[in-house]
């Protein structure tokens, strides 16, 4: 099957081909993570199809989810098999063909032209085994650039610094140096502390008490909230020095966490603070509160969103969250990430259901006759690659 | 074209015929706002239909949103242009023909009996330069009747008060005289402190106390949750009185405040001491929390509900919002409100979308065998008027 | 009518023959409450289809509602009337058969293999005069059991405790003689104190001075947090004891309490308590918050959830409720549940409503070509059935 066929497969037939050019032209993954690079048992494979990042319940299977079915339908395919092979012959496949060739198949069919990584590593992920962005770029045959994850630069500053006062100094310098290397800086805190965090920059001294705490065990999972708020504020300072956007990790995410101080709403205090700054503020995620996040971008001429790992992770059912982001977002504010994570199947499929769920509202507007095929093309491109490359600038 | 093609050509062909007349047949619009009354060049024109009430960003335009491509796509007919107009095209059209036949064409073409119009006027909207109730029903050639915005006339108290003991004496003066002459009353408390407010009325002498602060600075936008309890319930002694509906903006609103806090749920409590005392309560706008509104019309017997701003905003995805509304409330609780604001256009659309989307919503329940034609037209009459006669008693 | 024709007619006429059958196949109706054994005049009946409780506002009727609407139309001819017969006639006919024929009509034909019956009895809900779960299960022709309700057991064990020491005691006898019965046990802490409670289990002194207070007043509803923290605890231990499930009702449920404190994701930190310990989490209903409810139940392994109640009231509108579910449910977590509550008619009505909603989005994945017939068989039967005879081990 040639990559065109299988970017082809997923659209509806009665597309006009503007609209068809529009949705099939390489897009902007603005929003992915490292896939690993190792051969994967079922064992192995299994929890990195799930949010959970365990194993299936006994005489159960992650496989019996939207992700699952999706992958036997669509990634087999790409593999040489029928579409819905068992999970098995799947798993058997795949180490058949070796993880190397595998991600390049994967990745290659996917049409994307350009990746943005987020390189912060997940608990349980495999880290080491990640690939890294310029080895994504390579398989997939496309560019690549980094995002910095600001807490995985935290951590190591907390594991060096010898003072509440040198943590700050450091941290700064550090955020800096990795902010002239990267596209953008992307933070966890939903998952930290929630959302609904104070948007003032706490005080000078308040940092240096609750750093020399954190210096006793550096090890340890940042969660103060004071020690966020001033890692954001930070990163905003590293940010506007660059022009780079800062990108928070909304709705989905690890188990860490609770789910509703996820809600991107909850950061519109912030968003307001960063508005005079002109710090530009990335949505991502934000699944089951992409309504929200679109509400924040129709708002806040600084906002955007993408629907993130929502899409390879409903699969069948992305069409209808697609359908309710563009309810409302402003399509110069929405952006293509697929929040691909673990295996490259999710980067396909975040792309493969990009396409077919996008297609599925422009043809649904086309037969009522709400828009005309131009404004759909058009549509298509911006939310596609044109929104990412101006707001990255590549 | 005739106004009777404009409203039928926004309907599904299958209809039977008493469905189809019932949608057609005249709304009232208990929830609108002034529209403009002068001529509007792009930089004026645009803020005006964005919730950001700003320019769009460098390079982009709010016309590349839901609502600007529902003008372009049913407004432009109106003023005799093809649909899918550009959008320099039709600002000079509109230009061209001047504002005073723009709202006449535009509000004469919604098919709408008669308007409730919230007097409140929003910041950046431009005030002086709003049509009036009386002015709309005459543009519209309807009646037309005016809400009180009660946060506006405690502004009006506040400049003038002269201790925190005449204050309280005059606010519940002016309320009831406001009252009097309004067809209800109507507040903003969501985007002021959130609707998580203590449900309790507030002690004289808190009021006393917070009122004397006010009047020190009389001209800042009232926030103090007390101040604004207190208002609550004078406002709620005053709708009493006149046996008025007390209205809420919920969900939507402008960049003020905090969009989790304006969740109607969160309204719950006052709802239920309001019961016993047998004031109506009308939940405006609500999206995207139009569920949990549906659910609290659906348990509170003098709750009431419409989807307000997110017809004409959501545009072309609004049938799904309504079909979301549709799954729990009582059709004797929801209100047609178009939640028109600062351009005719928002107040065309917002009844030309609830045509269209509660036309989309029962043509799936009828060709569903879920209902038959006749409950369609009945519930599509209650919707669309019958249910605002007898709330407000028109 | 038969049986099967009732059954089959609510389904889309193009779907597989095996996707066919496994939705027809008996369901586990794991989660249903007692309905009426007594004849209803129309001021009786019509507060048991709403969520008020109360009756309809004057000039009004609780059967303009979704459920009203689906109660005409599906119900009407079980009882041998013509779709969509009027209210009145429907209630003459009812009265007619007298509730026995009724009843045994109604549960008969929802083809319902097994009954889940949770034994508390809701406020207003006519406790005295609602049916047993062996009772619903003879006139249902199916096997049944006992859910028991914790809040109830507490009543009981407060009404006769002589000191707070002792209903410590007392409690945790009684639960363990409960759960000997039951096939599980469920919680409405939902709707007393609300899901954002203290996950940790109180101290024994705290839980004692509470129970000192609330020996005052037995008959009060318990709402103390310490109280209810210290039931769902005691409960954790006998549900582990007996290795059953512990049941939350979430989102929808009656007038008390804040709804949005129903939401699911706010029990996320209990939930993370409970996961050692191996006790199932079931979240029941979970509308509007389904989405969160299903998030949950990808990330924890011991996690379930259903739709409940929302299937017959959503009504016509629960296809697009189900198809959220669907969204991200892992397929091996999800359980039907009518939520049936007051009049048979719910419970005939959910399981209607499960399959053509289920139906409905099958058809759908089918027709995307996304899913195969075998794997949409598979979930239908997963859903329908094994899930639960899996987790209640039936």
């Amino acid at each position: 099957m040639r990559p065109d066929d299988t970017l082809s497969a997923g659209l509806p037939e009665q597309l006009p081909d503007p609209v068809r050019e529009a949705l099939l032209a390489p897009l902007v993954d603005h929003h992915c993570h490292g896939v690993r690079r190792d051969d994967l048992v079922r064992a192995q494979f299994e929890p990195l199809i799930s949010e959970s990042g365990a194993p299936a319940p006994p005489g159960t299977t992650h496989f019996d989810t939207p992700l699952g079915m999706a992958i036997r339908r669509w990634c087999a395919p790409v593999l040489d098999l029928a579409p819905h092979a068992p999970a098995a012959v799947y798993l058997a496949r795949r180490s058949e063909l070796g993880p190397a060739e595998v991600n390049r198949r994967l990745l290659g069919a996917a049409g994307v032209a350009a990746f943005l990584v987020d390189a912060g590593a997940d608990a349980g992920r495999g880290g080491a085994e990640l690939l890294s962005a310029a080895e994504l770029g390579r398989l997939g045959g496309t560019a690549a650039d980094e995002i910095a994850r600001i807490e995985q630069i935290e951590e190591d500053v907390a594991g060096a610094a010898s003072s509440g006062v040198s943590y700050i100094a450091d941290l700064e310098t550090e955020l800096a140096a990795r902010a002239a290397r990267a596209a953008g800086l992307a933070s966890v805190v939903a998952h930290r502390c929630g959302l609904d965090l104070d948007p003032a920059r706490p005080s000078r001294g308040s940092v240096i008490a609750a750093a020399n705490r954190r210096l006793a065990d550096p090890k340890e999972l940042l969660t103060d909230p004071v020690l966020l708020r001033h890692l954001l504020w930070t990163a905003v300072d590293a940010a506007r020095e660059r022009s780079l956007p800062l990108r928070f990790h909304t709705g989905q995410g690890g188990p860490v966490g609770d789910p509703h101080r996820a809600d991107p709403a909850l950061l519109a205090g912030f968003v307001r603070a960063l508005q005079p700054i002109g710090v530009p503020v990335v949505l991502l995620g934000c699944y089951p509160f992409h309504r929200q996040a679109a509400r924040l971008a129709a708002v806040f001429p600084h906002v955007y969103v993408d629907a993130g790992p929502a899409l390879p992770v409903t699969a069948a059912g992305s069409a209808a969250v697609m359908a309710e982001l563009l309810e409302l977002v402003p399509f110069h504010k929405q952006l293509f990430g697929s929040g691909a994570r673990g295996v490259a199947e999710t980067c396909h499929l975040g792309a493969l259901y990009h396409r077919r769920a996008l297609a599925g509202v422009l043809a649904e507007r086309l037969a009522a006759g709400e828009w005309n095929a131009s404004d759909a093309a058009r549509v298509a491109h911006m939310i596609g690659s044109g929104n990412a490359r101006r707001l990255y600038r590549l």
